[in-house]
C-alpha cells in the first residue's frame, strides 16, 4: 500500500509524516520538483534581508532526515506532469510512472507572473523559492542595485519591500487595487501606507503595472524589480485528471480533505477551504494553514477521519517594523456577506507607560443583527500577535460582543492596562449594535 | 434619587462613572476612606522598584476630576462605619448619615494582617495602599536595609520580592503552601521557584511563619519585612447590615451584581464572582475584574439590566523578570470539581531564532470524558500575555481541545513560529484524551 504525496514543503511533508504516526507499514514517497524540502518560505524575505544568513536556516529537514527517522522516501527534483487516476499513477518529467493507492496533492501554489508574459529578465524576481531568495540576495550584493519597484501590496510585497528598504535601497511599492494587504479596509490601508512612506518606501495605490521592463515599471525607473502581485494556486495537475476546482479556482476538498477523486486528498496552498465566519469556500494560502491541512490530510490518507474545520482568515505581517494583523471579515466584505456591520477602530496603549507601553489600535467589526463579532485588525509595534489572536478565537466561538466585552483577559502592569484595548475596542462596538 | 458608593478605587469609581452614562439625574456621592481615590493599585510594587517615580504617575483621577467632568460627588477621607438598610442610610466615622436609593458596596479586600496580632513595627509593610508603599519606599531610601523577608507567595509577595531584589536587598521569600501564586501545580511553582532563586531570592515553601518580630521571621533575620500572606474580602460593613456571604466568604451576588438586600450591590474585591469552568462561585480579587463588575453594578444601580458572566481565572504576574500566567484550573482543581483531567506541558520557542525567540511553557489541561478545555499556564520571557489570553477566550468559549488545535493564530517570523506553542500543546494534549 503506497501513499504518495505531490509536493514536500510544507503541506505535503506534514501529511507524509502525520501518515506514518497511524499506519507503520504504509509504504509513504513525497515528490518534489525542488531541489530544497521542507525549507521555512516565510522566511524568506528576511534571507534577502540578510537576518537570516544561511539558506540551511532555513531549511527545516532533509531528505535523509525523513528517510532515516520517519521511514519516508523523499525524492527532489522530481516533477510530476500528469496523473492517470484511473490506473492510479503519476507520471514524472523524465517518464518514470509511479503507481498510488492514496494520493496527497500538495503542489501549492505559484506566483502570477503573466506580467513578464513569459520572459525571464535577469533583475526582475519573485520570492518563492529558497532560491528565488539566493538569487535576489546576490544581486543585491554584486550589483549593488538602488531603486526597487515592488509590484503587489500584499504579505510578500510588504516584507520585500522592507527588505530592500533594508538595504537602503529607495523602494516604489505598486499595488494595483486601493488597499494593501488585499483588506479592503482604508483606514488599515491608509495607517500601513503613512507608516511605509515615513520609512522610506514610496507606496501607490490603485496603480495597475501595464508594462514591467528591465529598468522600469511604467514610467518609474528601477534597478530591479520584485513581483508579488498575486498567487495562483497550482490545480492543473489535479484538474486535468479530474479534480474538480470551486469558486476560489483551487481544488475544491470536503471537510475531511477529500477531492471528489477517491483516495485523493489536497492540502494546503493548492486547496480551498471553509470561513468559519461565512460558512464559504475560501482561498487564503499560508504556511500555517498548509501545515494543518496537511496534518489531517495524511491523517486521513492513513485511514483516520479527521476534520479540518477552516480558517477565519487570520494573518500578520511585519511592514517596516510595524505589526499589522487581520482576522475575520472587514466591514466592506461583511456587507457583501450578508451581514449588517458596525465598527470600531479605537487607538489605546498596549501597557502602562512606565513600562514602555506603545500606541496600539484596534479595530472590531460585528453584525448589527446578531452582536455576533465578524472581525478585526490591531496594528501596532507591540502586543500585535497575541491581540488578533484573541479574535481570531472569539471568531472561531462565534463569540458575540457582549460575551467578548468580559473577557477574563490577564492584566498586570508589566504585560497590559487594565482595560485591555481589545475590550475597550468592544466596549465601544457595543454602543452601537 | 440618590446613588451612594462606598469605595472610590477600581470599581467603585467604575460604577459611579458608568451609573452617570445612563442617568444623567442621579446624584450620585462616593465615599472613600482613604486619602486618595482612583490609583493604579497594581502599580505599587513598581513604586516600590523605583520604576514609577512618583505617587502621581499612578493616581488615574481626582475628586475634581469627577466634580467637574462627571458630576460625581467623590469624598475623601469618608468611612463608612455602618448601614442601616432599612433606613437606607449610611453611617460616616464622623457621625454623619447619609441617604441612598441606590447602593454600590465596593469596599474592596484588605491584607491579612493577623499575624501581627495587632501590634505595628515600623519595619513591617503592606502593600495595598500608596501610603503603604510610599512609607516602604522611605524605609528603602533613608535606613538602607539590606536584607528583607517576604511572607507570602502569591501576586503581591513575588513582586514585592522582585522589587526589593533591584534595590540590592538580599530576599527571602515565605510561603505557607506548597505553591506559589495559590496555583495546586508543583511544576509550575519549582519553575517559578528556580528562576527566583537564580535571580537571588530565596523560596522557601511550606513554610507557615509562625512568629513575626521586627528583626526576624521565624529564624530568620530581616531588616524589615512586607506581608502579602493572604487578603480578606471588606465584608463587615455590609454583612452587618444583613447582606449574605458566600461559600468564599465574600458577598453574595447574583449575575446583576445585586446582593439580597435590595438596591443594593457589591462589587469587586469585596463580591464574589462565578467561575466560568466550574459554574461555581470564586472569590479571586484583581484589579481587572473589579473594573468589569463595577461597570456592571453601576449601570444596573442606574436601572439597566446587565449581567457580569463570571470569570475564568486568568492571571499574570512578572516574577523577577519572567511573565507567568494561568488561567482557569490546574490539575488538581479539576479533579477536586469533578473532571476526569489529562495535561500536558511542553516548551517551544516563542518565534524563529533570527527574531530572538525565546523559550515557553506551555500547559494545557483538559477533561478526558469531554475533551472540553479546563486550564492552563504559560511562563516565559515573551509572548506569555497573548497567549494566556487565547486560552483564557477558548475556556470562555467552553472549547474543546480538537477545536482548539484547529485555531487560525497569526503567524508570520517575527511574531510566532509556524506551529504556535499553543497549538503544539493541543496536540500533544489531543493524544492523551
Amino acid at each position: 500500500m503506497r501513499l504518495l504525496v505531490i509536493g514536500g514543503v510544507a503541506a505535503g511533508l506534514s501529511a507524509a509524516s502525520r501518515a506514518r504516526r497511524f499506519d507503520k507499514n504504509l509504504e509513504i514517497v513525497v515528490l518534489e520538483k525542488g531541489s530544497s524540502i521542507s525549507y521555512a518560505a516565510c522566511g524568506l524575505p528576511y534571507l534577502v534581508e540578510g537576518r537570516v544568513r544561511e539558506a540551511a536556516e532555513l531549511v527545516v529537514y532533509t531528505p535523509e532526515y525523513f528517510a532515516r527517522e520517519r521511514n519516508i522516501a523523499v525524492r527532489t527534483g522530481a516533477e510530476a506532469v500528469s496523473l492517470h487516476h484511473s490506473r492510479r499513477q503519476v507520471v514524472l518529467a523524465g517518464g518514470e510512472r509511479l503507481h498510488y493507492d492514496k494520493l496527497v496533492i500538495a503542489t501549492g501554489a505559484r506566483p502570477d507572473r503573466r506580467l513578464l508574459g513569459g520572459r525571464t529578465l535577469p533583475n526582475v524576481f519573485t520570492l518563492h523559492t529558497l532560491e528565488d531568495a539566493l538569487r535576489l540576495r546576490e544581486f543585491l550584493v554584486n550589483r549593488r542595485p538602488r531603486r526597487a519597484a515592488v509590484v503587489g501590496g500584499g504579505y510578500i510585497g510588504l516584507e520585500a519591500a522592507e527588505a530592500l528598504r533594508t538595504h537602503g535601497m529607495r523602494v516604489t511599492l505598486f499595488e494595483a487595487s486601493a488597499f494593501l494587504l488585499g483588506r479592503p479596509d482604508s483606514e488599515l490601508t491608509q495607517t500601513v501606507a503613512r507608516h511605509l512612506e515615513r520609512c522610506g518606501i514610496e507606496v501607490r495605490l490603485n496603480q495597475s503595472v501595464r508594462s514591467l521592463e528591465a529598468d522600469r515599471v511604467d514610467d518609474t525607473a528601477c534597478d530591479l524589480v520584485v513581483l508579488a502581485a498575486g498567487f495562483l494556486p497550482n490545480v492543473e495537475l489535479a484538474a486535468e485528471a479530474g479534480a474538480e476546482l470551486g469558486p476560489t479556482g483551487a481544488l475544491r476538498v470536503s471537510e475531511y480533505l477529500e477531492t471528489n477523486l477517491s483516495s485523493v486528498y489536497a492540502a494546503g496552498d493548492c486547496a480551498e477551504t471553509v470561513h468559519l465566519v461565512t460558512g464559504r469556500p475560501v482561498w487564503i494560502p499560508l504556511g500555517t494553514t498548509a501545515n494543518k491541512m496537511g496534518r489531517v490530510a495524511g491523517a486521513n490518507a492513513a485511514g483516520r477521519r479527521e476534520r479540518f474545520p477552516g480558517v477565519v482568515g487570520t494573518a500578520i505581517v511585519r511592514a517596516a517594523g510595524l505589526g499589522v494583523a487581520i482576522t475575520g471579515l472587514a466591514v466592506h466584505e461583511a456587507k457583501r456577506e450578508g451581514f449588517d456591520p458596525a465598527a470600531v477602530r479605537i487607538e489605546a496603549r498596549t501597557r502602562a507607560r512606565y513600562f514602555r507601553g506603545k500606541r496600539i489600535t484596534v479595530e472590531l467589526v460585528a453584525d448589527r443583527r446578531t452582536a455576533r463579532l465578524l472581525g478585526g485588525s490591531v496594528v501596532g509595534e507591540q502586543g500585535v500577535a497575541g491581540r488578533i489572536n484573541v479574535v481570531a478565537a472569539a471568531l472561531t466561538a462565534r463569540m458575540r460582543v457582549d460575551e467578548f466585552q468580559h473577557l477574563d483577559l490577564a492584566y498586570a502592569p508589566p504585560f497590559a492596562p487594565v482595560w485591555d484595548p481589545l475590550l475597550i475596542a468592544a466596549q465601544q462596538l457595543l454602543k452601537q449594535l
